[in-house]
């Protein structure tokens, strides 16, 4: 699975970083608050009596290891990881809940370039995976055109993140409940502030030309559109939990109408390399967890084949032959084959179930001192080839790898 | 560095595999003692009022992962990971040291042939950095054959151990130390042993042909010498720490006169995973730090190149031809080609320090429209190409990888 998202992600020039799974908890705290990190994370006191925790995402370390080594680092940056992330879910069962998730940050440039880059790059992936545009929907949104219909609203800064937090909210609570808060929120304007958040024709009307938010959410979609990336919907509620972000964020949802779930998502966060000294380095990125996409891709009937890195497993029907098994699996390596010895066949039963087992695609059974080689397919299929030189076998192999 | 190990590995039919940092304290405590591990890991009480440390190595992992499935996994299992491991280094620093470290391990042979496979692994994962068999020497020695010695001089088993230990150190304590070491342990014998460990035609004779260790260690040297690796050493002084080992063991050393360092090392340790119920599974195994290989390959001006992975960076040179950029960058990544696109470069000699400070191989500066495409090569070591359509352009950068 792993494999085919970093060919995604390499075909645009994404290089793979790597970093420390522990840091110090300041970082999290600093953002969401300490009483989030000491009850969601995996946090601790090390024996220099620091508060230590285990990363709960990677943005912030990504972040401050940029910030540190701006000076140093060609822009445009594109990196990408696959770290594995920790949580501590519930703390009545103490329970450590490590995850792994695809990681993929496009630092330097400030213009639609990189949000273009980064949302195609997103679909991009689930395409690479057989996923068609039927299957998902990129949900899109500004936090500066939210910004810009508050203002249009006149909402007092101190408010707004109150209704910014109720509006993430709005799908997972009742109607009724919502339009409450908003009232308690907004006053008297709240009746017209819902009825424009409702139909998005009402927020572009309301915020016309004079908006740079709505220019972009436009020049956004239509450069996906010439793509072909058509299943991407403006969604003015779409909020995403992170404060960090600053401008465009992304989700990407599925369209199964029973199970309408999110799958993963991104955005932009100008700011947050700001945090560790010196100027703000403009940034883009989404992380995808490996849970989500396999439930996903399990759904649809998606996950990859998985194919063993070996291409053949050998085995010998006697004792004297290996030597000969050992010499002609060390020239197929030389020729770029991978080789699982297998060693004495004392049940061949055996040895085709061994390389079943482990998903290679080949076997060969050898006596001693043979000059041709029965090459079958190890599910048995039928499918068996009588090479006459182990060229011939790496022909083979290559061919349908 | 990484992908030339995993090639090599994988060449043998290795597969990776991945496990989460953190484990249960007992799984060291247990063979290592729990002074070594609360002085020397990072071990912590967590919230559920459990010991747990960050690993600081990675073979009690994996035993015990293949003790826990042994029944659906396929024999001969060939695994291998490079896993970050800690150590908690200076107690009074109070500093996390974190390297990483190839693991490789065959599960499932009892006989020779995994030992053989081990070392011949060993020996090439060096070779395949450039290294000459001038560079390093594989000792090798075998815990059966010590116990045959022991035994030939009716060492009391209570004894063995703080002996083992002494030879362990012997190459790095004074000469009178260890004689007067060993005399204290073995009394009037210590002489003779002593004369006797010294040369290996003495212990050759002692033993005669009734040793096992013996015997599996000239078919182990001859084995190797038949595969070209001439480099090896009988050396009954080695002892590798592990206390796991059981049958072969052998160390990797650096032949340089002025620091002939311990690069890597491992052996058969078939009892391990015993440890966590039901039969043991015979094993061979190494492990391999990244640290010590690479100030190996420094001195021997071996470290790799680094190659990006991404092969081209597009840029061009007005705003009117920046969509013309990104169609065709995604044209040559449907072909197979890694592009990172640079965007307006304002600059050319910027756009050109990007792809060297990257490592990028092949530049590209667009104009609006064009035809034909002027490929540099980033270092602008003048060697540059016209093509006439992206199919050329391909198969430039393919050639050339």
């Amino acid at each position: 699975m792993f494999r085919i998202i970093q060919k995604e992600v390499e075909k645009y020039g994404y290089l793979e970083y790597g970093a420390s799974p522990l840091e110090p908890s300041e970082l999290y705290v600093a953002k969401t608050g300490e009483e989030i990190v000491s009850q969601q994370t995996y946090t601790f006191i090390d024996r220099g009596n620091r508060s230590v925790t285990l990363r709960p995402e990677m943005t912030p370390t990504v972040a401050r290891m940029v910030a540190a080594r701006r000076r140093e680092l060609g822009f445009p940056l594109r990196w990408y990881s696959i770290p594995n992330l920790f949580r501590y879910e519930n703390p009545q069962k103490g329970r450590l809940r490590e995850h792994y998730q695809l990681n993929v940050d496009l630092f330097g440039p400030s213009d639609l370039s990189a949000d273009i880059e980064i949302i195609t790059l997103a679909s991009n992936i689930l395409k690479a995976f057989g996923a068609t545009e039927k299957d998902f929907t990129i949900k899109i949104n500004s936090r500066l055109l939210l910004r810009e219909l508050f203002d249009s609203f006149e909402i007092p800064e101190e408010k707004r993140q109150s209704l910014s937090k109720l509006i993430d909210k709005k799908d997972k609570i009742d109607k009724d409940l919502f339009n409450a808060g908003v009232k308690e929120l907004l006053g008297e304007v709240s009746h017209e502030f819902l009825n424009v958040l409702s139909v998005n024709q009402r927020i572009t009307d309301r915020l016309q030309s004079k908006s740079v938010g709505l220019k972009q959410m436009f020049e956004i979609i239509t450069a996906l559109e010439k793509q072909n990336i058509v299943n991407v919907v403006f969604t003015p509620t779409l909020m995403r939990g992170f404060d960090y972000y600053t401008d465009i964020i992304f989700e990407v949802f599925d369209t199964d109408p029973e199970n309408p779930r999110s799958l993963f998502g991104g955005g932009r966060y100008n700011n947050l390399t700001e945090l560790f000294q010196g100027d703000p380095v403009p940034a883009v990125g989404f992380g995808m967890g490996d849970v989500t996409l396999q439930n996903f891709l399990l759904s649809r009937n998606l996950i990859p084949k998985y194919k063993s890195e070996t291409h053949i497993a050998i085995a010998c029907i006697s004792e004297t032959a290996l030597p000969h098994m050992q010499e002609i699996s060390t020239q197929l390596r030389f020729m770029g084959i991978n080789v699982s010895t297998y060693g004495l066949a004392k049940q061949t039963g055996d040895f085709y179930k061994y390389a079943l087992k482990n998903k290679i695609p080949y076997v060969l059974l050898m006596s001693e001192n043979q000059g041709e080689y029965l090459v079958k397919e190890s599910d048995l299929g039928g499918s068996e080839k009588l090479c006459k030189s182990l060229e011939e076998i790496a022909v083979l192999i290559k061919e349908n790898k």
